[in-house]
């Protein structure tokens, strides 16, 4: 990790506006396409909504995280950060460009969508995170907390692990990605799946008063399960922990 | 990439016609095989549409890659003259074997296809890209205009990016397959996914009248996005754009 | 491997409640979500399910496999053991944690699901294993029972074999991940896929007296198998057996 | 490859059984699986089928395919054969190998699946390709012959390709696996898919008369299409053509 910060940071505005794009996109578009008797449907339900979360960042990480780390989400930098992989004065340069792509995504999500006549971004649920009555599946706030707390944490176990030095050298992007879709394929039907700010402010945006309510949960639960495994990680397996490292 | 311009040819006529066979073919056979009682889709769906083409490249730039750079698709060749990975006099050579291509397994479904009683190109789609009346889910010329474009410029960073000389050796088909995956797990039901005049004009030929009418829009918008990835990625994370080089 | 003792228990505890929690609950909360008129499952269903497991191998040996060689399993560890990959005196170690780390994991999938309301682990099965009236889809204890042999010796088969000193570097995460998918796109319906008595044991403590009255076999079968192959591999496939080496 | 050819022959036996027993036994325990009320199918479907059968290779070949490289299938083997990959002397052995595991593999599947109540082979069609009225949905004789064919020869210069002296080392596994994958994808609707005339016959000799008498096609077509990749191959990209190698 050479690169100079500026092209770090449109490294981490072109990947997570590629996460944002494509994960919620994925869920927009495509979840569901029911047949004209509504009895069969030929989108890409829940398991394809989980995979594309997972292939926006397997591809960008191999795309452009040779440039930035591949982070693409604020929880991923704190958790970085914590754990001694990348300095202090990057975090808030990447918190900004990450936010800023996300809503960036979201818009050109929304562009799109606005082609398709009837569509309504607070009717359709614009692919926001949500717990209680927002909750695809109705999970209560705590239930949601723990959730997006625990998973984050091993977003982050799995990130730190992998790129680890004594990993195995260039797999990386392959199980992070692949955790992302893990994660979702546990979590939908719980949150709509966040661990990641970005990702979750990028869409709330625009879709009406209410998940924006509702936003701050998946702030707090993923930067807390981050800050948990950034720190206990390098606590448990020290070996690797002195040297900033990213690969 | 020492291999004479025959051998990258030949190589670029069996991967754009797996391309096509294959990921138009999982269309037209399997996406929907609905049971005696209509209620159950033991097809693959969009997701495995998404998967069939993204394998596709997956599978075709390991096989051959090494020899003609696995492009399969006449946007991604634009894309990588204009960042400056292949020299001019290929461009044309390339773009002919690759529409050639499309046309050839367009055919070849099409005999397949018609071994079985009542088939007909025309009333099936035949996998063909459309907007408006033949959008899959009804999306405006402009809301697929701007998908094909974003989704193309996309697809060329994730190609650009991991075949640069400083990500990880031998993984880029793996990104580059996945990558088109997404693609397809987003853009489906907006136009049946195109990001490749190649694939949509492979199976237009065959569908009637309607659709060769709109394959226009498969050739702008993939060779825009195409385009603008190709010069900003250049100019963004330029280390690495003073050479010809493709892996 | 030259980690402490310690660090490799930590690897195992983390990389097993991954294992249980990412498997089991991607079953437990999104395996099957319908939409209001009960004909279209959004749901992640048993291809969803299966693909979670494998990604939990996947990405936890990734993270953790170059500290503890991740087995996450206790018929794997014996595997292991019988085929001469680790030391006689790590094998009990290795269990305890496991099954530790499955109930614990066990507990979290619990406590989220309580935070939907109707929720009954016994009654919603909780992810656990079965024959007869506890088999998804109504197999024998003797079908069980061959089922769940031959496919955690194929487990091991993959394992000892992608691992081996002769088999390309670093790739055996994903051979051993997917091969754990492939065997549950097998078994899920016969006896909802253990090949692992801590993912068995993990959730049958939570789900009533039934389950926990079937859970033997999970413990007998895969624990024949892996030892089957085990010993069969070293028989087989010589060249390498007579060394301690995982990675 | 510089292993006996017994310590071959038993990885090819392995390979091919997991191929069969894997592949098939998604086909016939996981497919459908019908919801009480027989509108929702938590099955894998033909796409958790497609997976199967890709991941039985991709798996395969990282454990054994570094000692018989990995065929798994008697068209394979003739392709690798009149490529220049295996010698002559070793074909007839690698040939009865596959099919005696093949049938071996059928047998176990028989004996789990007769474990659950009502079971007939002959009436659930036991995973056996067919043409006509065996076609899965209604394609005639020539239309199977020309796509297994065309899918056989296509999976042969993956194989081949991917297995070059010039492509990424050690991700052949992945490519040829998941080759396998997207060939299921497209054509079970077809002829329930072969391309591998060891897992036709593997299942047709428990399925009782009739699809005995399709399964020559199954022997015909894929050996047609691996030897015209095969000779061809050598022909158009002569550079490796000229070693016997295998990895």
């Amino acid at each position: 990790m050479h690169s100079k910060l500026s092209a770090r940071l449109l490294a981490e505005l072109l990947g997570t506006f590629v996460l944002v794009f494509g994960g919620c996109g994925s869920a927009v578009f495509a979840a569901s396409v029911l047949t004209d008797d509504k009895a069969v449907n030929m989108g890409i339900g829940f398991v394809g909504v989980s995979l594309a979360f997972g292939l926006t960042v397997l591809t960008m990480a191999y795309a452009v995280g040779h440039i930035s780390g591949g982070h693409f989400n604020p929880a991923v930098t704190l958790g970085a950060f914590l754990a001694g992989r990348i300095d202090a004065k990057s975090v808030l340069p990447y918190w900004i460009t990450q936010l800023v792509a996300g809503i960036a995504a979201g818009g050109v999500l929304y562009a799109i969508a606005s082609g398709k006549q009837g569509f309504s971004a607070a009717e359709s649920g614009f692919a926001t995170n949500g717990y209680g009555d927002l909750s695809p599946n109705g999970y209560s706030l705590v239930a949601v907390l723990i959730a997006e707390t625990v998973l984050t944490a091993i977003f982050l176990y799995i990130i730190l692990g992998s790129t680890d030095r004594r990993a195995p050298e260039g797999f990386a992007p392959i199980a992070i990605g692949l955790g992302l879709t893990l994660i979702h394929l546990v979590s939908i039907p719980i949150s709509n799946t966040s661990v990641n700010p970005a990702r979750s402010l990028g869409v709330a945006v625009y879709a009406g008063a209410e998940p924006l309510t509702q936003v701050w949960a998946f702030f707090v639960a993923p930067l807390l399960g981050a800050a948990i495994a950034g720190v206990t990680y390098k606590m448990f397996f020290p070996d690797e922990a002195d040297t900033i490292l990213e690969r």
